[in-house]
């Protein structure tokens, strides 16, 4: 039996997806591009609003005109016309003394320079109002290119789009965006033991979790899963689903089962056989998680992942996911939620690994801090993976935790 | 000029959401399931695992047969065969003093209740070993049933389905769930200043921000955007697109723009003049986001939001986020996360009135709590939305807050 060839730490892992680089940009229309990563600086290519708008009901002045008046010695002006909602301003220049109605977001006609809400007018008749309240220029509107002037940064390379942010590329008539491919994932399910989960089991054999749960946890980081089906314990096979992935072409493969020592675990061979791939690291010093495998074949990522889910899931969170971010033009971080929180019970953990201990939260109230209860049970089980909140982390220096020593969790999306 | 019919606060706001109720359960394939929510309980169809299993690569043994074995003294135990991956455990039924190979995942022949790790065996010829540590019943086993036993309920109604929950399911081969259906929203832009986002622009319009940004807050939620496109400010054509969005059916409607007080505002009048429909509310004390109307039609919501693109985002982070995920099975809150942060420089805000202040966060280091900085602008303004990452809110109780006061701020998805 062939040993981890070095145990890593989690940190050291996480230097390695360095070398991989983000994907190629690609042309996204607005409506498909909620969260996606800019790839390029989006400067506006007109002036936002593109005249001067009111941002009132009421009347376009010179505010001159108004300079000094009050309840007692309103300024009156003669009302020229209304600029229509939607309509050129253009058309309505104001001489001095004059004045026309405007609506909110109209466009200021000429000379007009501020606003008068409709509020500190009276009519005196159809023609002539009386305004008792002054305002300074630019009071009441907003200027032709005040939110974005033309040629400015709107966005820049590596931002996730928000709401807002489409918003402001739609107001700009920017139609779409340049942003980084989203991940190819392929998934690959070993195991002689494994069926289909939509097949009926014969005895020995037990149904595929790990394709759906890394699947969903794919799609989770905004990447594309491609399940690749069951293979099973036999190098060829694995080596020709290894193959097939690559053809895809995918940029990460994930093969779950078979990554760690044992007589039948054969993803280290495989990968040590594929051509143009480099082994990156096998065996990190974290429980669970192991018998990791990650391995480069130029710009695309195999990790060989444990073959219990919840040890899987472990490895996903923590490696694969910062990954997929990497790729996606995010920070190669998990770039999960990570809380404080305080455990209810006693933890033992050995020096020299991390542990990352299966928590449920209890919300603190009242300024009390948030409780972290470990979940107990086998690593190979289900159920304290569904009752748990998200991970609380060990550091490689310490022995174990106390009850109410104040730790860190991450919590799952 | 009709005013609105009573300011209410937003917690009234929010409880006027009681009435609506989830919308009705659909069957969801697995791999369309993630993060949808379980209209009903899902119990285990068959026990999982399936039959007993070996947690380890070793030998399954009746534990009784090492007792009391040690270096010195090792057990010695007959090697009847391998229980191959994948195969039944079943033809292997060991005699005392009888052991068997068995992997990760193997299924425990009949009379063998443990398994002694490989690492603690010395193999002296092709049919003996040497067991030089004792083993407890149920050692390195994972009992038929452990998991889940049949019939035990494995997820609740209204669970949110996470990559682990559909492992569980695919581990029971139960194929789909049956989960809430997503909400329609209808998205309806009005204003005669409007064009669609492909047109060119001429003067006096400017491009519909709205219907993009709404959009995506939908999608954000996990429901599905229906846009309707522009209508202008005419009472006839925004009763036909709303008639329009009934009939698709929307579970929600969504007017933008038309929703205050002005003499073009026409939301409100087209909200009341519905057949069926009831209106519950015209006015909240919020700022930004007070012209804010809220009518139902049975279990359909329309909402009149305010035309500027940044009031409308907080009006949909507080009022319809909550309506949409309480459709969707969740409780009718936002969901979103909150955090403590202090306050960068004095904010003023009037006692009466709950304020939304655009921040942005720094992130506070060495302990230091996190710094929220506000964004000043005009609320017709994008740009201050796109550099904050989230709202602080100020209390209606407050008179704004001092620099360095402690205050919640809701962070943008």
């Amino acid at each position: 039996m062939k040993g981890f060839f070095q145990l890593i730490s989690s940190q050291d892992l996480l230097s390695l997806l360095d070398s991989f680089h983000p994907l190629d940009p690609e042309p996204v229309p607005l409506r498909d591009s909620l969260h996606r990563i800019l790839a390029q600086d989006i400067t506006a290519p007109e002036p936002l609003p593109p005249f001067a708008r009111s941002t009132m009901d009421g009347f376009a002045v010179r505010a001159r005109d108004t300079f000094g008046c009050s309840e007692s010695e309103p300024a009156i002006l003669q009302v020229n016309g209304e600029v229509a909602m939607g309509a050129s301003g253009q058309t309505a220049a104001l001489q001095s003394g004059q004045t026309c109605t405007i609506w909110t977001g109209g466009e200021l006609p000429p000379k007009a320079d501020a606003v008068v809400m409709v509020e500190f007018t009276t009519r005196l008749d159809d023609h002539t109002i009386e305004v008792f309240r002054p305002v300074a220029p630019g009071e009441n509107v907003i200027q032709r290119g005040e939110d974005y002037a033309s040629g400015t940064v709107v966005l820049t390379k590596g931002s996730r789009l928000r709401p807002q942010d489409l918003g402001v590329l739609a107001g700009l008539g920017i139609m779409e965006a340049s942003v980084f491919r989203q991940p190819m994932v392929a998934i690959i399910s070993t195991g002689d033991e494994l069926v289909e989960i939509d097949q009926p089991l014969t005895p020995g054999k037990i149904r595929d979790i790990n394709s759906t749960t890394l699947a969903a946890l794919v799609e989770e980081c905004g990447a594309i899963p491609v399940p690749l089906g069951i293979i099973g314990d036999d190098l060829d096979n694995m080596h020709q689903a290894c193959c097939r992935a690559l053809e895809i072409p995918a940029d990460l493969v994930l093969l779950s089962g078979g990554s760690s020592v044992g007589r039948r675990d054969f993803t280290l061979k495989v990968l040590e056989d594929l051509t143009g791939t480099e082994l990156l690291a096998h065996g990190v010093s974290i429980r669970p998680g192991k018998p990791t495998i990650l391995a480069r074949r130029k710009n695309t990522a195999l990790f060989g992942l444990p073959g219990h889910v919840g040890s899987a899931i472990v490895v996903f969170h923590l490696f694969v996911r910062p990954l997929l971010r990497k790729y996606s033009g995010l920070a190669a971080d998990s770039g999960m939620q990570r809380i404080k929180a305080v455990t209810a019970e006693q933890i033992p953990s050995a020096i020299g690994r991390e542990e990352y201990v299966r928590v449920s939260i209890q919300r603190g109230e009242n300024g009390a801090p948030d409780l972290a209860i470990p979940i107990h049970g086998k690593s190979g089980l289900l159920h304290p993976l569904v009752s748990a909140d998200g991970l609380l982390v060990i550091g490689r220096d310490a022995e174990g935790l106390d009850r109410g020593e104040l730790s860190e969790v991450i919590l799952f999306p």
